[in-house]
């Protein structure tokens, strides 16, 4: 931490002592996933190497699908897509573990596995990293937004094995959201409510949609620049938002089923039944309805927004919802430019006014800098 | 902490054990000042009074500029208020660091003052306190925002005395604000620049001045209802929002001074020279000049809000100013509503578009609700 930080945070002495002992150590890092996400962590990883903050980690390992390149005295991360490239090594989850492991070392510093694929596959051993005491940090929301089972496993893993699940990056791109959500109910708050902008996709679409140009102009030109998948049904479809909304409300304590969450597609059944090829072609049936919404909401003096809805009863009921909403012109989840999430939380101190993060929740510098935010307070 | 966030934040073991240990012992806790912000942090800790939260805190000492109360055992916070009045105590800052000390206890627990006064000479004791390892929470702006020689007095004293100073509610009640400076620095980002709503007056005024009613009207509106000092010249100076930027900047790691900030006071001459008794008949000197650029934002699709900003150029230049300001519609800190403060951050990663946020930044239970996270934190 900085110097401004840690004066101004400092813990009890004798677990400083420990936690200073602990930290002499560099942490063990495996980066799984050399990609867009992956390389911009080996950047910010290299621009790092020679600081204080460089010294606090050893890149042992990092792997794509196919290949892996170990080095246990650490590589340096400008060399290690080269050292990727000209590796024979197979890649294999099974050799993660063994090569964090500290073997015989003196002392017992941190490992940690990054996990920055989109893979099921990878996402399947969090639990079992976990267990053996292996720190995971991912942007995959795979592990946490899917399944209660999967989500139940991952947070008992973490308690059986004393480490960290960093997950800053898996909604908002390391936005303070999942942290503002646990720093309130550390400092005693319930959460009574979140509501937000949690697709970029969309967001760009709603703040640039007035109306005038067919929707499927817009999305044929946010398609083209990036700002959805390539198959924008993925975008359109809230299913991406559902999996975001699943792990703010699991973070905020509520154990939400997949099944609870009311996702309203944007994709009409005759758009969803294409093949993929068919898609661009058939983009126009978004049109007319949403021109409809967006006539009677801008009658009202309105604005459409992509919302995902949390409301947390008091009494343990609880409703989620996605879909698209017209809200009045000065809600606070109403402003918001270009591909900002926007998140308001409701909690006891936040009862009628909320809580607003808003910020860049998509892109690969930002997700990266989430990632490695978690490697270091986990690594302490 | 809860099951949740230490599941998910799990430091290396030897330092959990000791931090475990550490945490048996309840921290002693002295509450200065019963006022507002002190009656607020009494009964939120009456509200945890035999829950896990309330176990981990030991009020020991209760006092306000007359009277004190002291038990070391403890004192129930619901029986505070009745403790104090009954006291024949004298109240004596000499008096505190006793009352906190742990005095041949088996271990060593945590010691915390929090200080609900705006009271210089509590102020001035901030640091003699952190040297001799006592934690220090406050809501009050003297420590770190007036001299750099008192703020760094306070740092000098945090590092001596292993002790943290908690300052969440001296800005924004709470808000993340200084902790999402921290995180962005200890993440590895240099803080580009701030910019912000800091005053909840001051927002209220300008989200709801229309350019039709005169701004004196909606002053003499907003002072009887609360949201302004009873002289609301301290408001329009600007000089509270100079100590709120102060207190960022030095946070963003700019050593600034007091006097490199440029404020642009609302209050003309005329206005400023007035005693007490003068200034409700002669608001009416706000209203010409406000109207005037009321008509020119507004000719420019734009609107007036009091910013205050910071920009920190990376070659160790910065610039600060504070004032009324006319922004585009669409600008992040446009928005808003009611008595919201609202912060917008640039960093490396928030290069173009900022993390911004926003949310109620002054009132009782946001303040004593910040206050006790602090205390939370630093007590581990």
């Amino acid at each position: 931490m900085s110097a401004a930080a840690s004066a101004l945070s400092a813990p009890a002495s004798a677990a400083r002592i420990a936690a200073a002992n602990a930290s002499v150590l560099p942490a063990r890092v495996a980066l799984l996933g050399t990609g867009t996400v992956g390389g911009a962590v080996l950047a910010r990883l290299n621009a790092w190497h020679g600081t204080r903050l460089g010294e606090r980690l050893s890149l042992v390992h990092v792997a794509n699908s196919r290949r892996a390149a170990v080095d246990r005295a650490g590589l340096a991360p400008e060399r290690a897509a080269t050292a990727l490239t000209a590796s024979d090594r197979p890649s294999s989850l099974d050799d993660v573990a063994a090569a964090l492991s500290w073997d015989g070392l003196a002392g017992d510093g941190a490992r940690v596995v990054v996990d920055a694929t989109a893979s099921e596959a990878v996402a399947e051993r969090h639990a079992q990293w976990l267990a053996q005491g292996i720190h995971v940090v991912t942007a995959c929301k795979i592990g946490q937004g899917t399944s209660l089972a999967r989500w139940r496993a991952i947070r008992d893993a973490c308690a059986r094995g004393g480490s960290g699940y960093g997950d800053s990056a898996t909604v908002g791109a390391g936005l303070p959201l999942l942290r503002s959500l646990r720093e309130l109910q550390a400092g005693g708050d319930r959460i009574h409510a979140i509501a937000g902008v949690l697709s970029g996709s969309l967001a760009w679409l709603f703040n640039h949609y007035d109306g005038m140009r067919p929707f499927s102009a817009l999305v044929r030109q946010a398609r083209d620049a990036g700002y959805t998948e390539p198959d924008p049904r993925d975008d359109l479809s809230g299913e991406d938002v559902r999996r975001k909304l699943l792990i703010l409300a699991r973070a905020a304590g509520v154990a939400l089923d997949a099944g609870e969450v009311e996702v309203a597609s944007l994709v009409p059944p005759e758009l969803a039944i294409l093949s993929k090829d068919g898609v661009d072609a058939a983009l126009p049936a978004l049109d007319v309805p949403l021109r409809e919404r967006y006539a009677a909401a801008y009658k009202n003096g309105e604005k459409l927004r992509f919302i995902a809805r949390l409301d947390c009863g008091g009494d343990g009921r609880h409703t989620a919802r996605v879909g698209l909403e017209s809200l009045p012109g000065d809600h606070p989840l109403a402003g918001g430019a270009g591909t900002d999430n926007k998140v308001a939380i409701w909690s006891d101190r936040y009862r009628v006014q909320p809580l607003v993060i808003q910020g860049p929740g998509a892109g690969a510098e930002v997700t990266a800098a989430g990632l490695l935010d978690d490697v270091l307070r986990l690594v302490g």
